[in-house]
C-alpha cells in the first residue's frame, strides 16, 4: 500500500527549465521523478507546492508524492541526494498524512528577490542576485511597497495572457525591503502567486528605487489592473522561493 | 611610456586550470590578459601574486602588469569587466610605483580553506565548499594546528616532485580552526607557502577532526619531513586565496 511522503527539497535554478516537467525533459520536477524511479524501480510522480520558472531558485520547495516503499525517509533522502546532481538537494522526507497536497495545504509562501546593489558582483554571488550597478533609494522603494501590500488586484503584475486564472486577486500579506550592506532583499509573502508576480512587482520597485518612477504612481498602476512596460519582469537569477508554510 | 599598474581581483576557479598561462589556454592570467589585450590593442602580460590550482578561488589576487595608456584605473576596471566572464572581476586597477611586483612585494598571504560539514551541502554553495559529513571535532583541529604553526620544514606538506624548490621552510604564521554553525574555516597565513602546502594541511586537520590520525602523531608527521599517503591533498573547491597583504 503506497504511503504519501512530503518532500523538502532546495535547488540552484540556473541549470533548469523550472520546476514544472518539460517536453525537454530539463524540470527540477522531472530529475527528482527520475531518481525517485530508479530506487524504487517503478514510475514516480510528484506534485510541487507551485511552479518555479526558468532560472528561479528554491531554498525551500515542497513536493508530495505516493510511494510504495517501507525505506525510512532519511535513507530515501540519502539514496536521492546520491543520484540527484548536486544542484538539487532533498532536505527531509517526512511521512505525510493522507491526502496532503503540497499546493492546496500550502498556508503561505514566502519569495525573496535579492539584489546585488554595487558596481561589481562578487563571482560567487553571481548566480544568485540579479545585479543593479547605480544605488537604489531603498526608502522610496519601502514607501512603494507600502502602496502594493493588501488584497488587490494584481492584474498588472502578472504577465501571461496564455494563462488564464480565474482570479487576479490575491493577498499579499507582506512586501519588506531589507538592505544589507550591498545585498537589498525584496521579502514577499502572501497565501499565494500569480504567474510572474514576484518578478513583476521587484521589477516595478526596482525602477522606483533608480527613480525612473515616482512612489506616487505606483497605486496608479495597481489600479489600472493592465500590464505596461512601466512593470518590467525582473531577471530570475535573483528569485528565491524561500519557504513554504503549512 | 609604459605604467605599472597593480591589479586586484576576484575568481571562481571553478572552470579554470588555475591561474597561470596554460597550454589550453584557459588560466585566469589568460582570461585576463586577452581582455587587457583587446582593450589596449597590444599584447599584455600581468604577472599574479603567486599561482592557484585547478578549480581554487580568489577572493582577492593581486597581480602587476605595465600598460600603456592614460585610460584612468576606474575605466579601465569597467571595461576589462565589460569583457570578462562574470566568475572573474576585477575590483581595483591602480596605480603602482615602478618597480612593484605583485609577487616580491607580498609581505603575507592568507587563505582559508572552507568546509561545509554536515549530511547536506546547499546548492547555492556546493561550488565553494569542501563536503565533509562526519561531524569533525573542531577541538583536535585547532590543537593539531597547534601543532604546525610555526616555522618548519613543510616537506611532509607538499606535494609536487618536478618542482623543484631551493627550501622547503616556510613560516605558518598562524593556522586557526573557526566553526560558524555548520561551517569550518581553516584560516592560514604566512609569507609564503609551497605547492601545495594549503590543501595538505587541510587534508591533514580533516583527518584529525575524523578521528583518523591523533593530535600527538601530528609532530612526528611534521619531522619525518616526508610526503605520505597520511597526508592527503583536500580537493580545490573548498580553497580561497583570501588576500594578499602588501
Amino acid at each position: 500500500m503506497a504511503k504519501r511522503v512530503k518532500l523538502d527539497l532546495s535547488y540552484d535554478g540556473t541549470d533548469y527549465s523550472g520546476w514544472q516537467s518539460q517536453p525537454s525533459d530539463d524540470s527540477v520536477q522531472q530529475a527528482v521523478e527520475r531518481a525517485l524511479g530508479q530506487i524504487l524501480s517503478s514510475e514516480i510522480r510528484i506534485f510541487g507546492s507551485g511552479r518555479t520558472d526558468q532560472g528561479v531558485h528554491a531554498r525551500q520547495q515542497v513536493a508530495h508524492a505516493d510511494l510504495d516503499t517501507r525505506m525510512p525517509g532519511t535513507e530515501l533522502r540519502r539514496a536521492l541526494n546520491a543520484i540527484l546532481p548536486d544542484d538539487i538537494r532533498i532536505q527531509r522526507v517526512t511521512r505525510a498524512p493522507a491526502g496532503f497536497d503540497a499546493r492546496k495545504a500550502a498556508r503561505e509562501k514566502e519569495y525573496r528577490y535579492l539584489i546585488w546593489n554595487d558596481e561589481i558582483v562578487p563571482p560567487f554571488l553571481r548566480r544568485y542576485r540579479t545585479h543593479v550597478r547605480d544605488p537604489l533609494d531603498t526608502a522610496a522603494m519601502q514607501d512603494a511597497a507600502g502602496q502594493l501590500v493588501g488584497r488587490h488586484d494584481f492584474a498588472a503584475f502578472t504577465a501571461n495572457p496564455n494563462r488564464p486564472v480565474e482570479s487576479t486577486i490575491r493577498d499579499l500579506r507582506a512586501l519588506i525591503i531589507r538592505k544589507r550592506g550591498k545585498e537589498i532583499a525584496i521579502i514577499a509573502r502572501g497565501e499565494g502567486f500569480l504567474y510572474r508576480m514576484v518578478r513583476s512587482l521587484a521589477g516595478l520597485l526596482i525602477r522606483v528605487g533608480e527613480g525612473a518612477e515616482p512612489v506616487l504612481s505606483v497605486r496608479e498602476i495597481l489600479n489600472s489592473r493592465v500590464r505596461t512596460a512601466r512593470v518590467p519582469t525582473a531577471p530570475p537569477e535573483g528569485l528565491f522561493l524561500w519557504v513554504v508554510r503549512y
